[in-house]
């Protein structure tokens, strides 16, 4: 019986575990969670790694001592503390509540991490849920800062959870990140990402409709990016990220919107953002335009651009 | 007759004139106006000035040398460098080519300078009559910066015209502000100004959704202020004016929304950035959205409420 | 065991259906189903009904035959044809799936007609679950016409389902309602429903904003009524519902905006749009602005007024 | 001197219109007005006619007695009743008071129709110079029905003026439409074109999202107009002129996109409707964002195709 195995591997893994303090469980081995898991195996833990695309766990084994699971309860069993790295709430529920999901093998001593963007609502029902049936300890922990903010462990985390469950997640996600932010309990992590994300995509697009509005006017984009950045109407997306090809070097607007954040994945976490808004009763009128805005570039085809490329459709560029 | 009159004053000042290279033709001493005036004033020159209402001149007379004008040609017949500060176009129109405007009495030795907040079309048209048609020359330098800006001359002054008009320019606006900044050609300066406006206040009702949702979610606003303020959703309106109150001390939204920058004043200037938007077929789907959302709060009878004051429209205040 | 208590029941029962072919359980009888279940029993059909409240099932009592079941299941082990008029998706998946739901007693012989107005994707599930689980057939079959049409039997039906189950539901609905229009497969009732009323919601603020403006502008409003309802501006909001106050009589409109079809009820048909647009990628820039819009009613507490109140706020109303 | 010719020829022109009452001036010989004026060319009334291309008037010129003048002021000159038929705002004013404007021919013996669709506030502010400065009695009286109403003189007129004026008005327009709309005094013909418009450019989107959603969640597009015409959601776009190609026969959707009311027209009007709501102060938050849809449509170079293209915009079409 896989239980009764399980069981097995638990007490011997408990006793490596015993020796080691450092084992760690990982599922989901993407663009993000790949280069997580890297920098965590790169610092001396111990994964057991769980992904369902074979070529995504062998980009992770060479970087240390890395175990395979065959499901996520097999990661559980076998470790007990577990981040997770997912692409939405469904793929969140199945590999957590699913037949073959973490649950199954929980207890009272496993301590879980959520870094995927999320449903907040969700994220609140998960962790009771784990608090009621198992006793397991959770914390949501989004991340911003993107592919090379995993890869340099440079990432933000914005943390939802307890006093004690912030202060044992905070070691773990100073080996892949920077700034580790305690934002709350449970589920203000993820509050905290999509508040943040639905500002970042208003902003970009107040941006490029001041840049687009003011280069028909006639004025220079660079000394307009210059006038916004040092005036009221400065934001990160002015500053650091401008949406006018070639006002800064290095961004995704200077290198025809490749790179950077896609407009597909903007447009989920507005959604996110809206679903949020509709269960608590925020009015938010511009996420919702901006939303559809979104929905039109990739409907266009351009999901795949970086999301400052709203500046070339507000222009009209098609292809 | 009223020419020769002024024909007559106009031989006198100019004598005044020679003697003292300082002499400055003010129109318009409002709240901005005025206390523009005054640091002009306080800075040695000697002015002449104009405006509809007694008061707003009174108010300047005590701080220095001031002449007080009839009427803008009057001005014009007095000093050859004339700053004018006026509400909107239809003001600046009747001030430069009315029946009693400056055009007849400006001359080739003329220098203006217009820093009303108006639109960049009808700068575009002015400054190539008066080159036209009397050969004066004219930059447009709309500020930012707040009626504070304007009592400690602080102002940011976006300029549009050649360089050596800026040149002329830029001695006489240090006295009133810390940045001259040079945006291009005449109209730049208007352009630049509502370009930045209108990100400003897309901005600011980005940070008050987010706020409002986070709020909501069961984030405490200082913390996602302060996550904003380091992640990607920064801006202007979230670090220095964050219209949630309580968040900053010393802005509207901790004192009940008073003060600041009124939100039919804020309507105005996206007017004028929807107007320069359909003569140049620019597309700005959140200025638009914007800009009614500021059309009803002034339709609600809170046109004077600072601009910030969006967050508590959002949040279904009627007050 | 309630299961062989109800198994005899359902003999019994099903002798009673041998000489009464119109056995129909009710699940559902609020101010919509309440007046369904009501005309469904004067048309001498015996009701077994169930809900929450127990005045709701005093208020049908009196109308004929009517028995009272303790639970949907309970229904379901009396009655084989069952129809369900339910506020909100949950509440149909707590009936149908619930501990004590329908599908507990479901066999093949049993017809379902859903008349509440909720998630065509959750649509789709239940009834391909009650199709493989137990067999049930099913049909979606939103309405139309309001509280009115419920009353007086004259609501139209919208029904997503096979040609044989619109064939069986089409004299059952009959009872209720007027126009029996089949869409296509389940859940084409759900999305006709949704469609429509986001159609109706846009279309009413066309009429507020364009009644609003003339009146501004100084036209009559029954003259600019009559020039839209025979003009391409035409629509059943300006024919039949005009939200301007005395175009009209006996509308909301002209009676304080009470009675009708409240603004929170649109926002939830909305909300069930914008869902159904977010899973299929359909872009939907002005449902979406005018869910905003009523979102913003909602939080000034206008929310029970009929949706035609949009018309007031934004002119600026606030009580 | 062209005055004292034009006195004399007025004389001549005088005697002329005294046998004749039927001399009409006609301005403005595009593809409405050239058809307008065939009709009453058609109808046995002499017209004098201008355009500024010459194609236009040999257009008119077989279909009946056209005299051709070489300004408006000659138009003027040479008849007491003329109607004006001009693309914009700027076009009326320079036919009615550029340097060879009308004005300086009008005594108050004139009579004039201006059939453009122009801003209403130019519209009152021309009236009334025109009754002070010469005392020449005015109507605005805009139209519906476009080019093959022109042509089959089915027109809809909206008129704004006096009553006698409209009574005087009638029988010229009796001769180039059906409908003679009495809309209230001066300027609100033209109220109720742009109120008109701006509802329908609105209910057109509202019929294309819904058509857009239906068919994504699987509902026949017939089936749904079908359901729209008979429900709640119906208007004229849904009706008559459905969006979704193949639903009708005859219309643009049908035909790609081809003939009809072009986008960019379409746009003109909102853009009126806009610069009303402003100097009203009316909340228009559809109209604005209809507005930029159709912005969009323009610079991605679609502006010639029928408005109903929106359809095609929001599934994301790009030729």
């Amino acid at each position: 019986m896989l239980r009764s195995t399980v069981q097995l591997h638990g007490k011997t893994w408990a006793r490596a575990f015993s020796a080691s303090a450092n084992k760690i469980g990982f599922i989901g081995l993407g663009q993000m969670g790949g280069n997580m898991a890297i920098n965590l195996a790169k610092a001396g833990n111990n994964l057991v790694v769980f992904d369902v695309v074979g070529a995504n766990i062998e980009a992770v084994k060479p970087h240390g001592k890395v175990e395979v699971a065959a499901s996520p309860r097999e990661v559980a069993a076998s470790a007990t503390t577990i981040v997770t790295m997912l692409p939405s709430t469904p793929h969140v529920e199945e590999v957590y509540l699913g037949s073959n999901g973490l649950i199954h093998e929980l207890t009272k001593g496993h301590f879980l991490i959520d870094s995927s963007t999320i449903d907040p609502g969700f994220t609140k029902k998960l962790s009771a849920r784990l608090a009621q049936d198992v006793g397991a300890s959770f914390v949501d922990a989004p991340v911003s800062g993107g592919v090379n903010g995993a890869k340099n462990a440079t990432l933000t985390f914005m943390v939802g959870g307890s006093d004690s469950a912030f202060a044992k997640a905070t070691p773990i996600l100073k080996q892949m990140g920077k700034n580790i932010v305690h934002c709350g309990d449970v589920s203000t992590g993820q509050a905290a990402k999509i508040c943040n994300n639905l500002a970042l995509a208003i902003e970009m697009v107040a941006v490029s409709e001041a840049m687009t509005l003011g280069d028909k006017l006639g004025i220079d984009p660079k000394v307009l990016a210059g006038i916004l950045n040092t005036s009221s109407g400065q934001c990160w997306s002015s500053t650091l990220y401008n949406p006018y090809p070639g006002v800064l070097e290095n961004v995704p607007a200077s290198n025809d919107y490749k790179g950077g954040f896609a407009s597909v994945l903007m447009r989920k976490d507005l959604g996110l953002a809206l679903d949020a808004a509709k269960s608590t009763e925020a009015s938010v009128p511009l996420t919702s335009t901006v939303h559809q805005l979104y929905n039109m570039i990739v409907a266009q085809g351009n999901g795949q651009k970086d999301f400052s490329y709203v500046l070339k459709f507000l222009e009209g560029q098609k292809k």
